[in-house]
This record gives C-alpha cells, sequence and structure tokens, in this order.
C-alpha cells in the first residue's frame, strides 16, 4: 500500500575512524526512502536546494521513489556535518545549516494524500502536525523526533505524539521522553503517550518493540563492517514501514517481522559511508541477512 | 556436575538512584554462587575477615553451597563502595578496601581439585592461574577480569586467556581486550587469544554469545524494576555456569539455554539491593522467566 515520507533531504560531511567524505548524500527522508523502496513504492516529500544533483534525484526516482513532492527551493541544500569517535554509537554534530528547511512548511501534494502508511522523519512536531493536517484521515502514521524537540518543544510533542499510532526513537530519546532511566519502562511510558507501537532503536543492540499487547526484543544483525552509523535509524524505520505498508497490515507478527527486516537494513547502511552500501545490494540479499538474523537469535 | 567458583566475598556499600544500603553482602563468588545454586551445588574458595557475619555463611550454606574452601583471615572482609547514575550501566567506584584480600592466594582443597566446572571471577590474573594450576585437567573453565587488569597485567591476562574454555566480560572489558570498537569484532578477535566461548554481556541489552561454530544473540528479560545492578553480571555467570555444570554439556543447545538463565537470574538480581531479591524467588519464578524471556524473543 502507499507509503508517504515527510523529512529533510541533505547534503553531509561526515568524518568516522574508518574515513570520511564531504558533500555526500543524506537526509532522514532519502535514507528512509531509499531503505523502503527495497519493499513498496514511495512517495516523498521535502525540500532541496539548488545545489541538489541531478544524479542524486535520478537515483532516487530509479528506485520507484516518486518526486512530485520534492520542492525546489533557492539557496543551499540542508547541511549536517558530523563525526563518530569510540563505540561508533553517538554521533557529535560539528556542524548544521539549515539553508532551504529554515523557511520550509511542507506541502503534501494532493494525490499523496490517500497515503495508507505515512513517515513523519525527525523535524519540529508542529510542523509534523502541519504534515498530518493534509493527510486523509485512517491512515497508520508513524513519526520520528529528536532531543532538540524533546527539550524545546515539550508541548507541541505531546500533541503530535498522541496523533501518530507508532514512535520510532533511538534509545537515548526514549529515555528523554519519557523521564525514565531503564528502557524498558521508557518504552511503556511513552505507550501512555498516545502511540499503539513505540519501538526504539539501540544501534548495535537491536531494537525494542513495545505494544499494548505485546512486547519483543530483537538483537541487530550482527555485521562486522561498521565504517559510518549515519541513517541507520532512519533506514531501519525505512526498511520497518516499507515492509508494513507492503505487507499492508500492522499486526502483531508483521511488526516483528517489520523489526528485523529494520534491522538487516540498518546493518547494510553503516558499512559504509551514505547511502553506499545499499546501492550495491539487491532484496535478495536483504531476504539472506533477514534469514540469518533469525537463525543468529533463535532459540534452542 | 561439581562447579567450582574462585573469587571475592565482601561487603558492599552502594548508592543507586532507588535508594542506598550499607554493609551489603556482596562480591563476585557471593553473586555467583548463589545464582549457580539454582541449578546445582557450588564449591566456593574464597577469603574472609573477622566480621564476616555468621548468618552470611548460613545463607550460602543452606543454598547448597560447599565453604570448605572459604579462608578466614585476621582483619577485615573486602569492601567494596560504589554508586549508579543515569542510565543505571555503569558503576562509579568510590572507594576499595582490600583487607584481607591483599594477601590472599587461593588454596583449592583437595577435595575440590577434581571440579569439572570452574569459575575464575574476577581477580588478578596470575591469582586466576594459581587457581588453575591447582585443578585436575580436563575441566571445563570459564573466567572473568577487569579493565584494571587488562591496563595493567596484559601478559598474565593473555596466558590465562590461553588456558581458559570460556570467557565471560561485559561489553567495555570486550572492547579493551580486543582493542576493537564494535562488540562484534571484539568478540571475535578474543576467540582469537585462546577461549572456545566468548560471552559478552550487555546489561539491559542482553548478551552476545560467540564461538568457533555459532553466534547467538539474546536481548535481556524486560524486567521494568532495576534498582541496584550490582552483581548482574556475577549472577549472569552464576546462572550460566550453574546450568552448564547441571546439565554437564557444552554443546551449542547447552550454551545457548545457559546464556537465557544467566540473563533471568540477573534480571532477578538488579531488582533489589545485594542477594535480597534472589533469595525471595524459587527455581520456578526463574523457569517462568526463562520461558518468558523466550516468548519476547521469538520469531513470528
Amino acid at each position: 500500500m502507499s507509503l508517504l515520507v515527510v523529512g529533510t533531504l541533505a547534503y553531509d560531511d561526515v568524518e568516522t575512524p574508518a574515513g570520511r567524505v564531504k558533500d555526500a548524500l543524506g537526509g532522514a527522508a532519502t535514507y528512509f526512502s531509499y531503505a523502503a523502496s527495497f519493499f513498496t513504492p514511495v512517495r516523498l516529500v521535502g525540500v532541496i536546494g539548488e545545489d541538489f544533483r541531478a544524479e542524486h534525484k535520478t537515483l532516487l526516482a530509479e528506485r520507484g521513489i516518486d518526486l512530485s513532492g520534492l520542492e525546489l527551493a533557492k539557496g543551499k541544500s540542508f547541511r549536517w556535518s558530523g563525526r563518530y569517535t569510540g563505540d561508533l554509537n553517538v554521533a557529535v554534530t560539528l556542524d548544521t545549516q539549515l539553508n532551504v528547511l529554515a523557511a520550509y512548511r511542507p506541502a503534501v501534494p494532493v494525490r499523496f494524500r490517500d497515503s495508507r502508511y505515512v513517515f513523519l522523519a525527525n523535524s519540529p512536531p508542529a510542523l509534523q502536525a502541519h504534515v498530518l493536517d493534509q493527510v486523509d484521515p485512517g491512515a497508520f502514521v508513524a513519526m520520528d523526533t529528536m532531543n532538540l524537540w524533546i527539550d524545546t518543544a515539550r508541548d507541541d510533542l505531546a500533541a503530535i505524539l498522541r496523533r501518530v499510532d507508532a514512535l520510532v526513537v533511538n534509545d537515548q530519546e526514549a529515555r528523554m521522553i519519557a523521564g525514565e532511566p531503564t528502557l524498558i519502562r521508557a518504552g511503556r511510558a511513552i505507550l501512555k503517550l498516545g502511540p499503539k507501537v513505540v519501538v526504539v532503536k539501540k544501534g548495535e543492540h537491536g531494537a525494542f518493540l513495545f505494544s499494548e499487547r505485546f512486547f519483543y526484543a530483537l538483537p541487530a544483525y550482527p555485521t562486522d563492517r561498521v565504517v559510518d552509523p549515519t541513517g541507520a535509524g532512519d533506514t531501519f524505520a525505512g526498511g520497518m514501514l516499507g515492509y508494513l505498508a507492503h505487507a499492508g497490515r500492522v499486526d502483531e507478527a508483521h511488526w516483528k517481522r517489520a523489526v528485523a527486516y529494520g534491522c538487516v537494513i540498518a546493518s547494510f547502511t553503516v558499512e559504509d559511508f551514505s547511502l553506499d552500501r545499499l546501492r550495491g545490494i539487491g532484496r535478495d540479499d536483504v531476504e539472506r541477512r533477514f534469514q540469518e538474523l533469525h537463525r543468529f537469535t533463535a532459540h534452542p
């Protein structure tokens, strides 16, 4: 079924112990939509600047990503610069240049409004609400957020949380939102704020899935080649929502499989900079790791 | 089959967000042996001071823990004082008083030497080697260590690693020993240093099990009541080795189940200070969580 994502497209400068890249294609919606495109067509809404390269539009379009919601604005694209050290679990942001993002108000094209699955990638909660206002009622809506909004836009965040079906956040964000030190308490507390499902991304430790009816824990796929964690969380969400939208069902079994697909896609993402690793794999590679992950975590 | 543990008995002062205790029964061998006693009789070797309370000896003895290897030395028992803050994953050591531990050289009683399963709890690697010298050949030997020895006794540590069957360490220690940033690389690297099995304890994230023949990842049991993490790792090891010794087998299926029992026992340990939570549960409670943990992590 139709999957809409609204979020950033960016150019990143990234430095990790494995190397560095400049002007690499990035952005939450870029990563999300590329990952989801392994499973289903994607509708993308976001803003780019005049520096956005034609080859990158082509890259996305060729994956079945509908770019008719992409707005071209005067100026430069959103830019992020970060560095990973030590255990690679936490990025240090060196610089953020909003550029075209600063004045952007997402407009969902009329023909995207009937989307049955919607992912609100990280952006100010008020903007996420503005997007949701433009989508037909009844869609299954998942969202991400970040520490900045948890700190500075609490009320807006609480309001949007009451309107979504699922929240997908990392471990640090989950603790912050709930004000709870352990992830188990944090996940359960967030369920009371609105979402029927909370997915906590834990990087190399995998993910937790909380719902009122069940709990699921899955370790990460054990890749031993971590080059750049940028985009791992967004591709996790993309793999997950892409699978759910493809299946057209959000029951317990599909959610659990969706989390596993999220882990698998993220495990590829970290193996190179930008989308480089994902660009080199096919659906069969995804399926192989999905089976392997189940094998690594199966009980005797 | 017979299970021998050599390590510390201690009195701890512990402060966590949930409260504080003074003079609480602690020590790696105490925690280990109590946890293992859910599955099998345990032989304990360690040193206590004149302040070690009779009730605590009784507590252990009543669990089927053979205390004939317990040496009473002049002076005070080993003491540790620590504090947990934030996400509770890391303890800050406030004070360590070696006391009777300072001059202690473990002597394994003659009637313990035929032990088929041996756990060398954290202590200087040279002392661990000294213990191993006293045990009959052919025992299945697992060991723990800590950052202090990884930093200051590299050669001794390398020597003992070549002599043991399994290493059981936490995530930080695994990264330090291997000099690798990701746990997957770290675990695989340590396999090349001697142990046939490496178990990496990840606190609230569960555990990884590495062997040359298979890999296993298990999330932690999702308790939402974390009072004090002290002893979690030692009781994890105790539950694991206790189960293996009881089963008398160390094949893939038994290892995987042993890791799950370790996670389960540790999940009880953190729910109160010292051994307080473990003292209130029975084998049936352990079995119930074991089944639940498998349910939480089972694939659809």
